[in-house]
């Protein structure tokens, strides 16, 4: 599902149709993903080809698949992710409602809209806000996850699923340091659109949600962003490069041993994975305001470069037996790096796919961290991790984090979700046919 | 101040310098703008020159000059806008704190770190937070503006400046509809940063917060982004083109008769311009349910097009006096487009410079509009117009939206803000220093 399989490269070039005609009955009467081709070979005549090639807003990733997009998919830029109550009490309303996602995010990720304007004339609400007429597909994934409420909400069985729950949909536990907020927490359904461009995934969401009014509400929705050097590791908003020791999504064998769910207590969810997402809130004013050596020995790393503490480069192995000449550990105890490693958590690793958010000031304070800052950035990391099996991935690895992680002092967890996000849709069926099927 | 004047292309190409040595001494004694363009150099001779010279990421705007930037500067597409409150009592610390601002505003502009990190060691905070390292300058520039309170703040004059404070610089109105957040409203000092990249735009903002520590208190602070497609008209989130009938920008004659300030009873402004910000939430969830036709209603022009009611195309001229067979007036008396035309108000034109917003859920419900939507984006508008006067500018105009637009069962002004954004630095000088000097 990366941005180079499968797919040859001048198939995978599209444009975001848009409609030049004034006309009233003209534009309203025509599909806006009809002429994808055309903008672009124009374009391509003009000699602007390889300008466009390297133009992330015409990159194309592939819907249909053996797994959903935007999990081992090279991370976009941006990132719309969203949480649904489900309010309809019918299968049959939930299964219409995810044939009708599939068929959009599909079309949304190859440059369409949402759905075909034809036949949709002035006296009707479009079936596509259209915000996005005129900007290109920018690598846009959709996936969507199933929360625990789909089995089970407030004890009822309401679609017949309780008996297909996987053991691995696990309730998180409670985790030290945990100040959750209810309206930022939780939901029976995700739907996480990532894109090179904000507005297309924003969009995405936007439009799915609209289609679930009646049906469901929405519990929670955040935009996030990542900024990073092209071909560079990412940094976050502290200023380090994060992501760095992320099990590489090119070895099949990685992802199939980290990554991919296998369990055979849910067949059904074989080539999917199961997702956390964190909203992380972090006290930027304060963090800014530490020593450069403290804030290298929080994370375990340098700062400039992202080496281990005692290396040179960011990629060389981190070694937590290190010492300095006094036998104490280079890599201190508390760091970061230390606490989340591989070594520290029996050989477990989870695929981070985490974006910084910034929703400006929020003047409301956590009991946590216990000082006043100076001003109130209502920022930090949607933390977001896919992994076989949560009780393996993340939990024993926060659990830890959370108790002894120098980092706590910067970082508060106010939102929380588990979801399992199955495996990709085929041609002419929908994502979670396998779960309905079962 | 747009990207194609005063400097030529191949000097104007920068890139944010990356410390690639890995020891901690080396890593904090360099300064991170040192070796600017080599990284650059280094591109070019691989033959890479042309990609470098389309990425946005490497852009550079001037920062010293007759105007400040980010005014008539081509619109960037991301924002980070802030108003902050003086604490100070002290004229002195806000001058020092100005030049800071001048110098530190001017060194990020051009892919510097806020200020040189040379002698920085570990033992101390760096000066800067070092998120955007390895990043472009991504056409970065900071504007500054000063609000009432700079010149009277609760009946003292703080500063010496009350006597200085413009005319045109005058309290804003309350207009119908109004709902303003405190936390959202005011400030006694503006700063926007417009830049390419969201991350880019947020930092410039942060290290200058921090230099201020101790002198003043963060009072509102909000992200914005724009989506366009590449050289046409952007659409906001009501899948709408914004900005069509901006007086063109690269008109001097227009810029001097609608956005430079030129009133003889504030000669410290000359070359500046008066700022209006305005948070307008947007009930997308509702728009998204309006017919095509009544969403063409409300605007006064067609959707795809962007044409305004009764043409075909964009740009064509807007005709207020056009009639349907009935003789009635085929742009609406109640549409967006005929209340805020110039034609309607005196001749009157406002430079809208305005960005999208997208701060997730938040599920306070504003008194108006009246329903009760099925989900609550905090998104919308961060409305932001530069203009001569607001007397004869935004006040009038808005003054006639508020009472009469259609487009107001939509929108909530929830925070608003007024500046005055004085002339370019010289290099040497600080921003403002003709305001302190007069």
């Amino acid at each position: 599902m990366s941005s180079e399989d499968s797919q040859d490269r001048p198939a995978r070039l599209a444009r975001r149709g848009f409609l030049k005609a004034g006309g009233a009955a003209i534009a309203a009467g025509a599909s806006l993903g009809a002429g994808l081709a055309v903008p672009g070979q124009a374009q391509a005549a003009e000699g602007k080809q390889h300008a466009m090639a390297a133009d992330p807003i015409h990159a194309v990733e592939p819907f249909y698949g053996e797994h959903q997009g935007g999990i081992v998919t090279a991370q976009q830029a941006h990132t719309y992710v969203a949480a649904f109550d489900l309010t309809t009490t019918s299968r049959d309303d939930v299964i219409k409602l995810l044939r009708e996602w599939t068929e959009s995010a599909a079309r949304m990720t190859q440059g369409h809209s949402a759905a075909a304007l034809d036949g949709a004339g002035n006296d009707s609400p479009a079936p596509d806000s259209g915000d996005v007429l005129g900007l290109g597909p920018a690598g846009l994934t959709v996936t969507f996850g199933f929360g625990p409420g789909l089995f089970t909400s407030e004890g009822k069985d309401r679609y017949g699923l309780a008996h297909l729950r996987p053991a691995a949909l696990v309730d998180l536990p409670r985790f030290n340091g945990d100040q959750l907020i209810a309206e930022k927490t939780g939901g029976d359904l995700y739907v996480q659109a990532c894109a090179h461009d904000a507005q297309v995934a924003f969009h995405a969401v936007r439009q799915l949600a609209r289609q679930g009014y009646g049906k469901l509400r929405m519990r929670w929705g955040q935009a996030g962003f990542l900024s990073g050097p092209r071909g560079q590791t990412p940094r976050n908003l502290m200023g380090f490069k994060d992501g760095t020791n992320n099990p590489p999504t090119g070895d099949r064998a990685a992802m199939n041993q980290f990554v991919w769910a296998t369990a055979s207590d849910a067949p059904w969810m074989q080539g999917g994975t199961y997702t956390v997402v964190r909203r992380i809130r972090i006290t930027l004013e304060h963090w800014d305001q530490m020593e450069l050596g403290f804030q290298e020995q929080v994370f375990g790393r340098r700062k400039y470069s992202g080496a281990p503490i005692g290396k040179d480069k960011e990629f060389d192995a981190v070694d937590l037996n290190a010492q300095d000449k006094d036998g104490n550990a280079l890599i201190p105890d508390n760091s970061h790096v230390r606490l989340s490693n591989r070594a520290s958590n029996n050989g477990a690793q989870i695929l981070r796919r985490s974006y910084s958010y910034n929703d400006s000031t929020n003047f409301y304070i956590e009991r946590w961290p216990p000082w006043r800052q100076e001003t109130e950035y209502d920022a930090g990391l949607i933390f977001i991790a896919h992994q076989a099996d949560p009780r393996t991935g993340f939990i024993p690895i926060n659990e830890k984090l959370a108790k002894f992680d120098m980092m706590n002092q910067f970082t508060t967890h106010v939102g929380s979700a588990i979801f399992a996000c199955p495996p990709g849709a085929k041609a002419g069926s929908f994502v979670g046919a396998e779960l309905f099927d079962a």
